[in-house]
């Protein structure tokens, strides 16, 4: 039997799903023999630890008494009462995860996981992969920080996984490193890696205004709150950024080529919330018609992607044929062609739905478990 | 330093792109902190093998003479002259195998790895697992075989990797895992997993006759010597019931429901290829024409697929939407769509080239490397 002790950071819908995953699983995983032994929880303010981690673990009722508190917006420390757990806060939080790191790793080890969307997390989660022990990851802020700091993070290969930071639960980063692994030279993606700019590309392709189907989008719930967020193209550059260094290329996130689809002018420093919705937007109307008029003169399509070849990183629109996988995309799945020695005409296409807690949940479950072998024997 | 001693099994095409890539591949593997140290190779009537497996590898210089004495249609026997190796025949092999794998369970372990065509193997890879050893598979026989041999070769579901059984190099079974262990229950997998087939369903509908597309597919090289190999549907049946397995179905080869593509009168047996092709092909025209039109109306295609959804598993022709994933395919690509929870409305997509030697022996590399973790400590 794999007992693998657990500390997960971050409970908002991702984390929370993640535990009601592990709790479910329990039975399957057992078959196999693995048991997941959750021995601490926090978020950004508070965390709760069972007082042995070698030993003991928060228990299913406990956990799920936790997934209540948070999800009803109260705080960790409620649960000091309900199970035996130590609470700790504020900065104690660094101090205790790096001292149960250091406990387990000379027995189980332990593996670290970060559901958070926090890029305070980066300077534990390197210390803790220097002691030799995991980090499974589904925040993509501490991959697309410094590269200094990548480095760290990733100066042991096999002791971290980030399946669902890119196309969430999508085998995208296991092919990657897959292909790579094989000695298969990858020497271009594009994909569509955000279901709003998929969605809202291939709903301005039938022939609405861009600004319509923005504001649909939001109501519908697709987008941020604030849907500059999303049209910004900063996070689809987030995963830009982790594919291409996944491939090798040594760039920082201000050196990707990143098309806002607003302008300056319309940020959301300069313009309140409101006014763009109104105002701003339907400006941009006339541009984005214009420019798929042009593409498909040419039996092409727009599609907001991320493209990596040789030395290159972009993230903006790009006109792709229509009977591409790329052009061929409709609603907000995400997907991506690889190009390699093996794929050179013809692309391994990955495609699905790339966002979701439930996706991103078992992504990064999934990920615990194929590193089992690291804690055997 | 990671060391995985390795045996080939079968060396033809597959094999043989195998030890050119873990030989291109070296500089690579060994920045990663991994060695392969290949010990012996055999096909069906000899082998040749290091005399100390603990300490000494076949050196790639021997590989690459290996290589081209089998090219050139030569006996491994040739090479006892050409390094310091033992020459093994006959059924020493199978004793030598396994003295090998008893050899080396105590210290590193041994990667088998097959690339053979032959059903012959299993008993000998079932010992080898049994002995904590690993095995790596390209080869679909043993794992389609009664379930009892099944069972005992995927008893230690960590120490058996098979990628390339299913779509060559294209991330089928390792998706497929990560799925299932992460909780997210698969209820649909429906198919094109044979290139030929994909290839001549495609042409077909586009208005060629089925025999024209046939003859033209055999001389453009893309089936087998006698055609009906790959349109009697057992390849797909083979891949399909590895599929199947993979997700619990307790089922064998023949409780699949495989339509052939020609009638039982036009079989091997009673039919000569050269009739076949000139007399027996053109009167399936009709037949096929008439369910091409018939889908069309509908506005679906018809595609040669493997199935597989609660209990039923069957491989034959289907209507698909045109639409679909399935429907849009052309070409030789294969092209996978899974059903779950998390992917249930529009399916996980997986699509690419699914045959030939290089990307074949770079899914076997692929999971040899990824079972690194096994050899730790």
């Amino acid at each position: 039997m794999v007992n693998i002790p657990l500390l997960l950071m971050g409970c908002g819908g991702v984390g929370r799903q993640l535990l009601h995953h592990i709790i479910s699983c329990r039975p399957l995983h057992s078959k196999q023999g693995v048991v997941l032994r959750v021995v601490g929880v926090c978020d950004s303010k508070s965390m709760v630890a069972v007082p042995d981690v070698l030993t003991s673990e928060l228990g299913d009722q406990f956990l799920l008494q936790l997934c209540k508190v948070k999800s009803s917006g109260s705080s960790l420390r409620e649960l000091a009462n309900f199970g035996e757990c130590q609470v700790f806060s504020g900065e104690e939080i660094a101090q205790k995860v790096a001292d149960v790191a250091a406990t387990l790793r000379k027995s189980s080890g332990l593996a670290l996981v970060d559901c958070s969307a926090s890029s305070q997390t980066i300077e534990l989660l390197s210390q803790v992969v220097s002691l030799d022990c995991c980090v499974v990851l589904a925040n993509k802020k501490p991959l697309t920080s410094s590269l200094e700091d990548y480095d760290k993070l990733v100066s042991k290969p096999r002791w971290i996984r980030h399946e669902s930071t890119v196309g969430a639960g999508l085998p995208v980063i296991s092919t990657i490193n897959r292909i790579i692994q094989s000695g298969d030279p990858i020497f271009r993606i594009i994909g569509s890696l955000s279901g709003t700019l998929g969605y809202v590309m291939s709903e301005v392709e039938s022939g609405r205004p861009f600004s319509e189907v923005v504001t649909a989008a939001k109501k519908l719930g697709y987008t941020e709150p604030d849907p500059r967020d999303d049209l910004s193209g900063m996070d689809v550059a987030r995963k830009a950024l982790i594919l291409a260094r996944l491939l090798g290329h040594r760039i920082e996130l201000d050196s990707i080529k990143i098309e806002s689809l607003y302008p300056v002018e319309m940020g959301p420093v300069v313009m309140p919330l409101e006014e763009f919705l109104a105002n701003g937007l339907p400006l941009l109307d006339k541009d984005i018609q214009k420019r798929i008029d042009n593409a498909s003169s040419k039996g092409n399509v727009l599609r907001y992607v991320c493209l990596i070849e040789e030395s290159r990183c972009n993230v903006g629109i790009q006109e792709v044929p229509k009977d591409s996988a790329l052009g061929r995309l409709e609603g907000s799945d995400n997907v991506l062609e690889i190009y390699s020695r093996c794929y050179s005409e013809q692309p391994l296409v990955i495609q699905g739905a790339g966002a979701g807690n439930d996706t991103t949940s078992a992504g990064v479950l999934a990920d615990i478990i194929d590193m089992q072998d690291l804690y055997r024997g």
